[in-house]
């Protein structure tokens, strides 16, 4: 299993528009600390599926033929504003598994274009797509909201974003699984009272720690967040990293 | 008076998603033949309007005070969607103006940021901006859509898209004035039957004609018109003008 976190930002992204904070400056100087909307990709036997579809250059970045479709954590604009282009394409068909959302996003639903959203993913029903077995798990999201899980017989990779805190099945069936590597929604630095919507670095260190995860990676980091990060590095355990445009796990 | 034309593509842009055609394939080869989603700018003593919101970077392209806002044609993806990420932006505000559209597109009402919507405008009643008048005129299209002329005084330039054919009452107003600059609306080769919802060539030469206009410049241009267009150069009166992303016009 092969997972390459491609857009690691929240839906400002960093730098946000007009921000003059310490993350979005620096952001500015140096592409690398960049971050984009939520994307990332998984591999396995030389076939990839893609993670959300925030980044709006799907087209250049993924040519016909790199993947076989889309894994959608929800319809929210910065998870699913890259397949506005995308459906105009020609010859091909590419699958948006998801959510059951009887909304989606925008006109999609009304105007798929070579998009098929006619399957849509039961919790805990999983499918086999790359020779691994993919569970979608429900998070906690202001709109109907999956997660997905990554088995490849012995490991068991997660992915899980947009979420407030965990449903109580779906932290039971992680606990089981003893995740080697979880993705996480950790939107903001610890606040005095849980966050709606997304995780704080305190409610994010706690399902981290209550699953006993081997490695934790934090995703959809808004720009606060990141600017608070660089004045409290050692505010991270050593299993926690701070996701990262372009960083892949193996 | 200066117009740039921004995006001169039709949704699906140029080149489409995995299609093979002759203009596809020379927008991959040649990026000054890509055409991307609609959006110009108009610009005048100093200050700077943009024109639809297609592009998908914005923010790196016009930052902030670059410009003073948006003058919206109508709220289709193609035209709208780069305002998805720029309303997340800080200490700043964008008026957004544009037709009474109740939906807009997708949550951008609900969730507005720094964008300000509160303003729509009213057909034939001009607005002053950047010391020009600037005069909205209804289009024909499935969803609520005003076209825009500017007017120095003694000259007077529109920008008309998405529109199929025009408004009775806008096409006497606009008859009226002598336009020197036309941007208009042509998605297709010339068809058999009227399109719906844009402007083939053959309706779109009948406008010019009609108008008697100084200078047109087609945009909205989908790909099979462009491939098109390299086969039947001549097919164009010497006033009739191919837009391009980036061409300039004073
Ligand atoms: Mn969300
Ligand atoms: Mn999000
Ligand atoms: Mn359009
Ligand atoms: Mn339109
Ligand atoms: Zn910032
Ligand atoms: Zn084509």
């Amino acid at each position: 299993m092969k997972l390459t976190l491609l857009g690691t930002g929240d839906s400002g992204q960093v730098p946000v528009y007009n921000c003059r904070c310490a993350a979005c400056e620096r952001a500015r100087r140096d592409p690398a600390c960049r971050r984009g909307p939520a994307c990332a990709s998984i591999e396995h036997r030389g076939e990839r599926w893609l993670l959300d579809a925030g980044l709006m250059d799907l087209a250049e970045r993924f040519p016909p033929g790199s993947f076989k479709g889309f894994l959608q954590t929800h319809y929210h604009a910065d998870h699913a504003q890259g397949l506005l282009h995308l459906r105009w394409g020609r010859d091909c068909r590419l699958p948006v598994l998801g959510p059951a959302d009887p909304q989606g996003f925008a006109d999609l639903y009304k105007h798929p274009g070579i998009l098929d959203f006619s399957r849509t993913l039961t919790p805990f029903e999983p499918l086999r797509l790359m020779g691994l077995d993919v569970t979608p798990v429900p998070l906690r999201h202001s709109r109907p909201t999956l997660g997905y899980v990554f088995s490849d017989g012995g490991r068991h990779w997660a992915y899980l974003t947009d979420t407030a805190g965990l449903p109580g099945d779906t932290f039971e069936f992680l606990k089981r699984l003893s995740l080697e590597l979880m993705v996480l929604d950790c939107s903001f630095a610890p606040q005095a009272h849980a966050p709606r919507g997304h995780n704080d670095l305190t409610r994010a260190l706690e399902i981290i720690d209550g699953l006993a995860v081997g490695k934790a990676v934090l995703t959809h980091i808004g720009h606060e967040f990141d600017a608070w990060l660089t004045a409290n590095q050692q505010a991270l355990p050593a299993e926690v990293l701070v996701g990262a445009d372009g960083a892949v796990f193996r």
